[in-house]
């Protein structure tokens, strides 16, 4: 397979390509793409700013921006070898959002110089989509841009991993007949999509949350290796004095893995579990553990976030669609009010019939997602409203 | 034909798109587009850095970079109004020379950031292309960026233009029997194009040659006006004194206008240079003077940078050709000689006996500019050296 995979990108030598939208070029259509015609276009957009959404491709142009340093489970290799992950990126945007996606692999980690570098290249994009970044420093960037920028900044790791994570888990604990608001949940790893993921489950109303980073559980007062963002997880989860993975999977009703770490979880720790117990092994490319261990270990639910198995809780169902909806609503923040409806819609799309221990999750390819997802996210017209 | 540009833009909402090489996404190809394959291929990138060339589109991707400072003959409209030209230059370069060139617009006028911010985003792409930056700004961001960057920096308006310019000259000396060692030139702008017409015309034996701005005739001692890339056209200028156009047009065999400034050139003007007279009025969108206008007043040979009339004396001839062979042969820097060759080639695509007073340069879809710009540009393998 690994072989396979090389071969693939060497026969393409990339996976993507800028296209043009004219098919023949002639002196008649060079006068209006280019000179003298296109001045014209510049002027109109120079008098009315706005119609640069109508007159170019901004509108539908989405920078995926990364500086290498957190890419997949691999950690900071880069910005060359991050590359081929930013054009499957790219691929699937095109696939399944009809959305313009353009890899920006920055040869630079300082924090101020990646702000600066977004700034002045988003004249192009209406939309920035930041990717594999090393935590906390993302959350500052995203939370800098959002203050200074006129278009969406939406945070793959941390908004769509939310998403797609609570979608699973809706469907899943259906199946287990569990109540959100009184399963104990285990989250591994405090980076983007740790601190995404603990906060929409709370926003949706889980109550007893752990989340754990390489120093054990996060509980308010707790000194080492802080943040404001670890602050932030202090906040929504239930524990208030340390604890190591063992401690904390005991009685577990849902075990998430966004650690980064292969192999993390033992078998021993899913029996530790209580009964019916849903285990998301989530880092890529190689899970927390291999899903048929897991089973084997009782685990009633596994899911990865690999498309290698079944169950693929994998933010490439949410990115494409939800930014569509971004793009094409205008939508300038991405609340947690947003990915929460986004996540009950995903859920939704499998109807409750036919939800089974292997079909938590939509496949991808579902045709009926962009149509549910850009619904849910409409503002009803002054017409609507008053109909209601 | 103003507002047919505008509606042929508002229709297709952008010149360009970000496309997928993969039609169909299956379940299989997905483990081999994204995770987890991917991740073979990163790793491979990260061990093998040269490999970053086969395995992802970074060679076949250009960045068409503009602070919006100098577009067309419009001036400083920023970034947003910047974008169809860019787009369109995308266009070309796709259609002509089968390159992924992507538009970056930036948000900043600021020299140290706008190096900085190339800086940044240079690992995705194979060449810099910088594009309408006003002058001399960018002749320092040139070559700054040629000191720092692993990759070519093609500078079209420089570049480009005098490639195009030598090319059309050649052929027009030919029709009018006069030797490039021997007529007077007297070019109007000493921006970037005039600047690198300048001195490739230098460069290709012009003896005579004359470079005036707004404030006149650019000479060795001129105080006013200066910096460091007029010293260098003071260096060739064979002028030791002041003079306006009119002073310098008389007895002039070629008048070269890249001025930016729209009917500029004059009826009376034309009629004080020498019987025989060559007329490039290349400033768009609209020229220093109406070629039909020039014609009567008594040029003999007549061009424009316009798609609109005849003898298109435009860059968009040699940028596609040009970075196609840049980016195949490897070419890092972009040398006068480099320059000289391909204007040779461009000017030689006509035969001699085909050459007229309305036909001095090919059109921009010849399909034997490619093969021709390329095998000129060539090095010779050792083995052909030796068979010399």
């Amino acid at each position: 397979m690994p072989r396979d995979a090389i071969l693939f990108h060497k026969k393409l030598q990339g996976k993507i390509f800028v296209g043009s939208k004219i098919d023949k070029i002639t002196d008649e259509n060079l006068q209006l793409i280019y000179t003298p015609g296109v001045a014209t276009v510049c002027k109109e957009i120079f008098n009315h700013p706005k119609s640069k959404y109508q007159l170019t491709s901004k509108g539908n142009n989405v920078a995926i921006v990364t500086d290498g340093t957190r890419i997949l489970g691999l950690g900071d290799i880069g910005p060359d070898a991050a590359l081929p992950v930013m054009e499957g990126k790219s691929v699937l945007y095109r696939k399944f959002g009809n959305i313009s996606a353009f890899p920006i692999c920055l040869d630079t980690k300082d924090k101020k110089q990646i702000v600066e570098t977004i700034k002045a290249i988003s004249p192009v994009f209406g939309a920035i989509n930041l990717e594999d970044i090393e935590s906390p420093k993302v959350l500052e960037i995203s939370q800098e841009l959002e203050e200074i920028l006129d278009i969406p900044v939406f945070h793959d790791d941390r908004h769509g991993t939310s998403v797609v994570v609570l979608a699973a888990l809706i469907n899943s604990l259906v199946i287990v007949n569990k109540k959100i608001s009184e399963v104990k949940i285990v989250i591994i790893g405090a980076g983007s999509a740790g601190y995404g993921i603990g906060k929409l489950l709370s926003f949706a109303g889980c109550k007893n949350i752990m989340v754990l980073d390489s120093k054990g559980a996060i509980y308010k007062g707790r000194k080492e290796s802080m943040n404001k963002y670890k602050e932030e997880i202090a906040e929504f989860t239930s524990r208030e004095e340390s604890g190591t993975i063992n401690e904390a999977i005991v009685g577990a009703d849902v075990f998430i893995g966004v650690s980064g770490m292969k192999n993390l979880l033992k078998a021993e720790m899913i029996k530790k579990m209580n009964k019916n117990s849903i285990v998301f092994a989530l880092t890529n490319p190689y899970p927390e553990i291999n899903p048929v261990l897991a089973k084997k270990a009782g685990a009633r639910i596994v899911a990865t976030g690999s498309f290698s198995y079944e169950n693929k809780v994998n933010n490439a169902l949410v990115f494409p669609y939800l930014m569509r909806a971004i793009l094409d609503l205008k939508i300038r923040k991405i609340t947690l009010d947003i990915l929460y409806k986004v996540a009950v819609v995903i859920a939704n799309t499998i109807p409750k019939n036919k939800l089974r221990e292997d079909n938590i999750i939509p496949e991808i390819s579902t045709k009926t997602l962009q149509k549910r997802i850009t619904s849910i996210l409409k503002k009803p017209t002054a017409k609507e409203k008053k109909s209601r």
